[in-house]
């Protein structure tokens, strides 16, 4: 959302890639399947310091990718998360290596359905196995591994991204010394899974999408194309949606045509459009279900979620996030405490919707690197200022 | 939503239809485009009584039809608002003469996109004019002429219905004693016309749409579908979809697969499916525009919109409903308030979101049998029991 660089950038940074081969050290899915070789990409910020204590792995949401700080060496753009992340932000890179990865079933340098299948020479297509918001950490994991880190001082992420931070609490409490999920939740709801629904069956709608075979053809661009405008009506509200388009139209008067007419007709159609030339469509199917199989509350007692963690917690969540609403993050802070983690919550006032993660970095900056001090240092340190 | 005949049905009712023959007495549409011949299909129930002081018109939604009470001739199918309108039911066809009719633009007998052009000869197609809210209201008035009423006891409909009954108040206040606008606006907001205009680019998506050229070929299933799972995600509340799926699966486990798993996923296709057997997707972008487009506060004071209207208003909205949020009924009634209008609201506590004007039956007896009580005699009658 932000395209500006503001001082305290990272300045220009390179993608970087690690594969795991396998076997042995094949990745075992949550489905029982196996993946391998799995590739990871991903952009580090920062130094890492002589006791390696000073790692944050942050993670991305939905359509997101590794490259959340500074300028692209290779295509110029900026990080998704660029004003959280860098010299004096939030995750404060004068402080902290910041490390973070493009999940598996991506499509952003990570093994996912456009990767080339082993067994075929071909990319998976459908033949890619289902994955899960565990499996994403497991594949995560195996990077911390990788970079010699035996526990983050934080893992942070927002929608999809504090999924995964659930997830590193329940699969990892050993490895992290606090967790920041923001904007999520501890299941996902069945209105949730009706949104991504639509988006799949419209991506499956489309006959480019020829049962999932179509690379090195025309990809299902109409059908992403609606998946991700529904997508944008629920990261944003009501009430952001009025302030920012009105019944404003395009055009000086109404023309009664079925062209975008309305501002938001336009907008919408433009981030579709927008859409289809940076992700891909098998990528969306494989997240979204990922994303709502996520249950961590799924046979078990909301006290027992986080039983044996031993990391302090700091919940955020938007009044006007309809999305992912409050109260299911209200529902990880009272996991949380039946767990006796120390947990703060904080729910921000903003008109946004779901985009406020994105949008609302005063606040956030505000709490996160007064959270991270008290983590680091167990108190704050002189130089910690408001 | 109701298939069940209960006491009180006005029994096997017949369509009904008539056509107005042009010129001279062509509909101008808003755009200023002209329209005719129209045929209106309409149903009634109940007798006109002697001064025609008993006429009650009920408007429908998005999908709807003229087909409100008891049980279709020609079919057997149950009206859609037939828990309300019968014998001793809110709509007390032993006291009340009721009309229906389906809107212009739709596809269920009225004239519509696929009604034949005749200039060519064919189906219109997109040659269809685009047409708003305020002609639906126009063309119902030269059916109510043709039924010989001067003055209509009430309007009243939900959602689209309720623009209706906005619109007639605004259009002909003369011809109305009283208006009961139900779960609605005074204009749609930019969130509402963006889940229409996600509907629309997923018809006009699907190649069988073929620029609306459809007509004797396949219709556009797959993206009028698509168009109707986002529908009735909004008609829905996160509340009403956790009561009746949760996150249920409809196979004993997770399957892993593409294929709908989740109950809420077969409830949407099967929704979707249903849908396009019954409904044209040309009218579907039709009617969508028309929503769209409705905003009876342009160019105009609140307090001016209403001005000379001498109607007692009934205004219902409920809490869950997020589609058309209370908020939007406050402005009907703030806007009555200031024309000096007598108002009632009554904001019903459902969790059953949008729907819930389908569902929410016995509160909206109560409500308006005792108003349409008050507005018919003035005060309460000897025979009235709540």
């Amino acid at each position: 959302m932000v395209a500006t660089v503001k001082n305290g950038s990272v300045g220009v940074v390179e993608a970087q890639s690690c594969t795991f081969a396998y076997p042995p050290d094949e990745l075992v899915l949550e489905n029982g399947e196996k993946l391998g070789p799995i590739t990871m990409a991903y952009e580090t910020y920062g130094k890492l310091n002589a006791d390696k204590s000073n790692a944050i792995l942050i993670v991305h949401a939905l359509s997101g990718d590794a490259h959340v700080a500074g300028l692209s060496k290779a295509d110029g753009s900026v990080g998704w998360w660029d004003e959280m992340v860098g010299p004096g932000k939030a995750f404060d890179t004068n402080k902290y290596f910041v490390i973070s990865s493009n999940v598996i079933g991506g499509c952003k340098g990570s093994t996912g359905p456009s990767s080339t299948n082993p067994k075929t020479g071909k990319p998976y297509g459908i033949d890619f196995p289902v994955i899960t918001i565990r499996d994403m950490v497991d594949a995560q994991r195996h990077l911390i591994d990788h970079l010699g880190i035996k526990r983050l001082l934080t893992v942070s992420g927002g929608s999809m991204g504090g999924m995964q931070v659930v997830q590193w609490m329940v699969s990892y409490p050993e490895r992290i010394k606090s967790a920041i999920p923001i904007a999520t939740a501890l299941r996902h709801s069945p209105q949730q899974i009706a949104f991504n629904e639509v988006g799949r069956q419209a991506i499956m709608a489309d006959p480019n999408w020829q049962g999932g075979n179509y690379y090195g053809g025309a990809p299902p661009a109409n059908g992403l194309s609606v998946a991700r405008m529904v997508g944008h009506i629920t990261y944003m509200s009501d009430i952001s949606m009025a302030e920012k388009f009105g019944r404003r139209f395009k055009n000086e008067r109404q023309v009664f045509k079925f062209t975008p007419n309305f501002e938001v007709e336009g907008y919408l159609q433009y981030r579709g459009n927008n859409f289809v030339k940076r992700f891909d469509a098998n990528s969306y199917l494989y997240i979204t279900k990922a994303i709502d199989y996520f249950d961590v509350t799924e046979g078990i007692n909301i006290g027992e979620i986080f039983k044996g963690v031993d990391a302090r917690v700091l919940v955020i969540a938007f009044k006007s996030d309809w999305l992912y609403p409050a109260y299911q993050s209200q529902e990880i802070v009272r996991a949380c405490k039946l767990a006796g983690i120390e947990v703060t919550y904080c729910e921000i006032d903003s008109t946004y919707g779901h985009d406020a993660f994105l949008l609302e970095i005063t606040e956030e900056t505000h709490l996160i690197r007064y959270f991270l001090e008290k983590v680091h240092h167990g108190e704050l340190t002189e130089d910690y200022e408001i």
